[in-house]
């Protein structure tokens, strides 16, 4: 793995326990880190992943190996959000994603995205 | 009972005192806690229960017993409250009952299950 | 008046001064009281109330005497919560109205009871 | 104007930048203090005023004069609050507005008044 | 430019990384400060920006620039806020963008404009 | 026990487990309700008492016990919290103890009344 | 009384039920309201009197009776809240006083002040 | 190790890194959970532990462990605290050290015992 | 005046009403800005002035106008504290002032200046 | 610089303004990352940093810089805590400095170290 790719293999699952019913898993991630692309500088921010398992959860070490994977990535706020929404969902398939970032402040202004994804029938 | 398994039977319940309305009643249980069963390792969180009960309430103490007995019981997250929300509806057949559980950060990272029943007519 | 029975007829209305329009008044009284009917031991809640008018509005201080006649009424939280809704109900004929009353926690559970009532055309 | 009458002359306008778009406008009035009509003592309260100007707006320091002519104006909850939104909409002839009054504790009871008016087309 | 012409050609962008999916992006600028044009005196507001981006999105240290040629601009609330977000959809030709502007109290009252576009099919 | 008299004789205690060393025990009460002698009219507050025991600490269920005691006794403010502080030490007789009543707002007015007690070497 | 006299005599007392233990009464009153004597407009306030009573207390309600009394005296901050203590003091003559002020912003800017009086030994 | 036995001898230390300098470790642990000696209902409660360490510090997942071992063991608040004291302050010998627990609520009281230790010279 | 120079002769004061008392005056800015002399970029901070007053007490329209006088002026955090102080104690000549200025982020970093200045006897 | 070494050298200092005044400078830093080298898991903190400089001030980006350079650096709470102080002490001798280090919870357990240092006369 190059410093600028994360690594989406990271991400393990294991089965739905109850994949019969349809039920939200919310998950906060507060410790994110990647770098700026342009300056060089680390970024901060805060992740909210909630989502309806189909029929695979991910398992929550694995997500953090593959966020903490981010460390060193160089992307911008849009890319990366959109990225990590990409990864979460070839991996677990779900029936409905959606992905929150907070980003802490830069130059006095502070930025959130926010993504989602629904199965198609 | 084996150290795995919670005591559904404690759960009990009296006569809905208005069933002919209904009204929404809402629990919340700051303090549960089991047992992670990976590590063997206590997990602590937090229980909201609402329904609007048919025929039934349960009993609030008897849920407090209920909820004490997965104090050594191990369960995944996701599992837990899957379990937790069936014991309920089989004991009281609610109009309509919802379960959050939030449980408190492992490895930087919070979750939070959200699992909802409504009776079919 | 006997211990066990609140004092409807505590309740005075004045005449809505603006019956033409559809507005909405809400009350929260955070000092009722009453007395759980099994222990014997004093409970604590806080009530809000949120109605449209008709043609008649509830007055507030009668409606204070009203919520403290409970103070030592037994009463079990679905019943009591239920009762008040009807009480004020008879007393206004309200074109909607909702109660809302939220417990203290008892054995570190709190409760809260959401009942509501609609006038039918 | 005798000391029972506010001012509705007060309310200035000007016309509305920006006619062609919807928006809407909120303005928050901390300061708001009139007279209890049955026992002479002061009420406070807090009005919040959200509209969507159609061809004027009102001007904000004559909205403060405005308010400040109720200071020794007698008048109950709901009559004061349905009494300001008259005399706002008959200043602005606004698309929509909505006045929310949130009044403080008497007597252990706290209420808010919700009014609001939708133009007919 | 002149003191009362804010710079709409500060604004700069670069190409949406995920034009084929609808994404929301909010950005709040604590630190907008303009000036009344009646009095002289500076104002102080909070603008919350949202927006699901077209072709291109803002970049924001541009939009930071842009906001500060504001410093000494004198402007009504109502009608800088329409304004900037005439500049924004002009700049970046989102499908959906909507700017609240929240201005700290003046006189004891607060204000806050909100405004949107949709773009039409 | 006559309607204005509360229980002293509630108060039980039990044997300082570590009375070799000075520690500090605070109990929050935030259920206490007397009656005002005045009106009739019942009066809610929270009670704070933190104290360093010497021989003998308080049992809480009783302490709650004898707080009850108060629930249709007439007293005033600056009366019932010296009260109170005098069973307190006559039961406990502490190294140190301190009692602060915090009571809600009547008229607008909040009061807070704060005792302490020292032993005389 | 003329218009800019606040009435001292409304303050009345009641004799220190524990004048033998120094003990403190703290009073918060959040609907504090004069005039500015420049400009004619209302201020708003809150004031927090703390003090250890020595032979008499204030009345709680006379002292609500005096407060009002301000409602239309023009009085700049320094001075009322000096003179509030005066009057305190002359009709209690206490061990220990402190007024605090804490005034709405104007202008953007708030302003508190902090008074207190030590009985002469 | 019987079921109303903690295991001192679970905490684990290490050689402190800057023992010339006085300074201040803190550590939150909000997950305690003992069971009441009377009762046998489970209690929950927030450990607050500050010190000044000499030559070891206490190494953090031996503490968590540590703490883990009173899960289902029977002890008073004021019993518990202080062991817990004397359990660290064997294991570290520190210059200072405080310990404060906060319990949760019990029959609406909630309790705080805190108790501190310096090495003497 | 050039546009580095804030204008000290701006501060008016007016006669203390109460000088036989020493009181505090305690007056918070939050709408403070001005210019980093090394970017060009704005600062935003708010400023926490307390003072006992001597002979003059400063005047808040003026102390408004004064502090507007920095909004084009450029300055270190450590400067512009240590300035205005120095011109506040030159215009009052007080008993004791302090002044405390919060800094908004840059760069995830916030900063606080405190100075304060005691009159000598 | 290897990857187990930040970089002290990185710290710049400008001539302190007003070296003839004691005066506090606080700065908030809660983008703090370093590695645990333990188990080589980031580890996330807020550093708080207030001192009254002496002859240097320290440059806030040249702060910023030297702080990320902890950021791929193994080192415990206690040892990172003490190790920035005396980087900070050796580069700004002050008069008195102190560093409170909040680190992120970990296994349900949060730390807080703090270290100062009083200059010698």
């Amino acid at each position: 793995m190059s410093e600028n790719e994360a690594s989406r293999e990271l991400l393990e699952t294991f089965e739905n326990p109850y994949p019969h019913r349809d039920y939200v898993m919310e998950t906060v991630c507060p410790e994110f880190t990647s770098v700026c692309p342009k300056t060089g500088q680390p970024d901060f921010g805060t992740l909210m992943i909630a989502y309806i398992p189909d029929k695979v959860c991910f398992e929550l070490k694995s997500l953090k190996m593959y966020l903490q994977s981010y460390r060193n990535v160089g992307a911008f706020y849009e890319d990366v959000t959109n990225r990590i929404l990409d990864d979460l969902v070839a991996a677990t398939d779900p029936r409905w994603m959606e992905l929150r970032a907070e980003f802490t402040p830069r130059g006095g202004i502070s930025s959130t995205v926010t993504v989602s994804h629904h199965k198609e029938d």
